[in-house]
């Protein structure tokens, strides 16, 4: 796998344009009643022709059997070793909403929760109380004042709202107060080195205050806080491959994702189809060499167990694509950032199926359609993600030889 | 490809039960007549069904042209990185006939020898002399004493032997005294570091007392010894897979191997045929998590270059394989170590036609039968085998997800 200081050296500042399409957990698997996938039932003429005329192939996110979040596997799929660059959620949360980690914050992803008498966890998520109940209770925890450190709280969709920690010394490397199950009570937090003990004892102090605070607002009467983490620091776009790029998302965390990476975010609204996405690309086209757009219903369709949902999202996305194609990108990646197989429900650890269709140089294969078992004989064939850019800026010609 | 520490960090103590049958260098190439390979050539209605319904591919040793010995295969199917965890031979024979390598302990493979009046070695195996022999000339070579040092000596099969030397300060890292070809003199082994020396010598002492010893003993009048090694200290697979796994191998080397990692070796009887170890097999199912079945004569067969033989081996393994159809895994793999192609007489570097079969995850694909053509088209396409642990964990739902 080409490395990022490989591809520092070799990226030129000139070439063609890049358009990324992400739909996110598109892989799937078959259903009982005629063995196809989501993706092979789908129809999809536009697709299925550039799956003809281009490549095709399957992309692994981290490794063979590791299923990805969302976080590691766009990581990947933006170049980035998503062993090596392990982001916390509590970041990918926060830039997801707007608010920037700095050098000496800590960040956490925060869940209202429900507990009963006892102070055992009924309710992970708190009856998915809506994002204005949120905003209440947040104000709430906001009059919880701390020594030396300030505490920012910002809400994202429902139950769920993003904790910043700005102060001095503040160390990230602690442990979850979320248990994950319902039945225990909140955890405390521990620090995993000395140097973070410190910090372990403020957030014990705030979830403690917070709890007395929140006494008798059921059902989100205590937080759940986890994904403790600071700012990455990663090498930006703009440096290792010399793009200007762009992200059409409508969900905060890839917008997010995007952010760390040195994309600029487009503004979308969380109503916006797969069409009116496609009208932002459009939009900002002239004014990038990369678009990136990515398509959050594929995953959450896959989620549900709902495979007629899920291909009805991939056939709104395939009919809509005349748009980017009128674009004439010189590379056009359709894929996804892992696999949420309708009959699984969860994200899964099946290579995603891909496409790339760069006209000038791409080697058409013997795929026929765009579809998981079409992509097994694929010109790409199957491939870490984490290639996959060095791929796209090979076929736009962004980058040089390697040696003499 | 994941590492030991990505995994213990996501596996479950919970999920699915796994079945891994190994045949000893199952992968094959053509014969002349009809261009079929033994595993093509062999009529395996069972397996071949089972290809049709699950996913196939071909797994890669250690890396693309290296052939393994059975140790590194074998380390690398159990998820070691082979070249990362270099076990000696000296361990996995000392292990394999259940002597223990301590902390202090160095192990070394024996074998007697046949040499002439000039000292030359006319027969690296002694004319083959049956193990009641070699029993007779360890009682003889138990006579040495060495200051400091404690000598064990125990026989393996026909003219082989596992010596293991117990004391203070002893280091390993010495050269074989087996030349490895006739003609020429046994060799005096030389440390590979200046803190081997004094091990080197008391071998080398060790070793000239023997040829003293066995004058005379024709054929079987001298010893070679290589593989030394001492305790490889492997993470166990308790720890990093939370599995409770069981090994159901006859060969001596194989419990060994399986000793190292962490599973607990069943008692089997070395006249044992497949469907007697398959009646093992389902005897222990209910107390493991995963079991592993290794048959030993498809390699052996592969050696001798008796293709008939090989598919006749195979053929036997696919008409027992009911009874293991019949314990319901929830992942079954069938699958080899190495390639012994009858035609080459040896292990070889091709690929190893895998057959994983989960029907609640895998993903069909088209391959029609078992065999090495079906499996270059296969779902799991062409992966290294230190990667099949991830993906089998992974489709027993053994595996949380990596990142958020």
């Amino acid at each position: 796998m080409a490395d990022l200081n490989l591809m520092r050296g070799l990226t030129r500042n000139e070439g063609g344009k890049i358009l990324l399409l992400v739909m996110d957990g598109l892989g799937g698997l078959p259903r009982q009643s005629d063995g196809l996938t989501e993706l092979e039932a789908a129809r999809t003429p536009n697709m299925d022709r550039l799956a003809r005329e281009g490549s095709v192939g399957l992309s692994i996110p981290v490794t063979r059997g590791i299923t990805p979040g969302s976080g590691p596997a766009h990581f990947a799929l933006f170049g980035y070793d998503p062993l090596e660059y392990n982001v916390g959620r509590g970041v990918l949360s926060a830039v997801g909403v707007g608010v920037d980690v700095g050098e000496n914050d800590v960040a956490a992803r925060g869940n209202f929760a429900t507990i009963d008498q006892n102070g055992l966890i009924t309710d992970r998520r708190a009856g998915r109380i809506p994002t204005s109940e949120t905003i209440k209770r947040l104000e709430l925890l906001r009059q919880i004042k701390l020594p030396q450190v300030e505490v920012e709280l910002v809400p994202e969709k429902e139950y769920r709202f993003v904790m910043v920690m700005r102060g001095k010394k503040l160390n990230a490397n602690i442990t979850d107060t979320d248990p994950q199950v319902t039945g225990k009570p909140p955890l405390c937090t521990k620090a995993n080195e000395p140097e973070a003990h410190r910090t372990a004892e403020i957030v014990n102090r705030w979830v403690s205050e917070a709890r007395q605070v929140l006494q008798g607002q059921e059902p989100a009467n205590m937080v759940l806080l986890r994904g403790f983490a600071s700012d990455p620091r990663l090498p930006k776009w703009q440096d290792i491959f010399k793009l200007k790029a762009a992200c059409v998302a409508v969900y905060p965390m890839y917008k997010g994702i995007a952010k760390l990476v040195g994309m600029e975010v487009i503004e979308t609204k969380s109503e916006d189809t797969p069409a009116d996405q496609f009208k932002r690309v459009a939009q900002v086209w002239p004014d990038y060499d990369f678009v990136f757009c990515h398509i959050k219903q594929t995953d959450s369709r896959g989620e549900d167990g709902n495979f007629d949902a899920k291909v009805a999202v991939i056939e709104a996305v395939d009919s809509a694509l005349p748009a980017l194609l009128d674009l004439n990108p010189a590379v056009l990646i359709v894929t996804g950032d892992h696999s949420t197989p309708a009959k699984h429900r969860a994200h899964s650890w099946h290579p995603v199926p891909t496409l790339l269709y760069a006209p000038e140089t791409h080697m058409p294969d013997r795929a026929q359609s765009f579809g998981e078992r079409e992509c097994l004989y694929g010109a790409l064939g199957q491939f870490y993600a984490v290639d996959m850019m060095p791929m796209a800026l090979a076929h736009a010609k962004r980058l040089e030889k390697f040696g003499a």
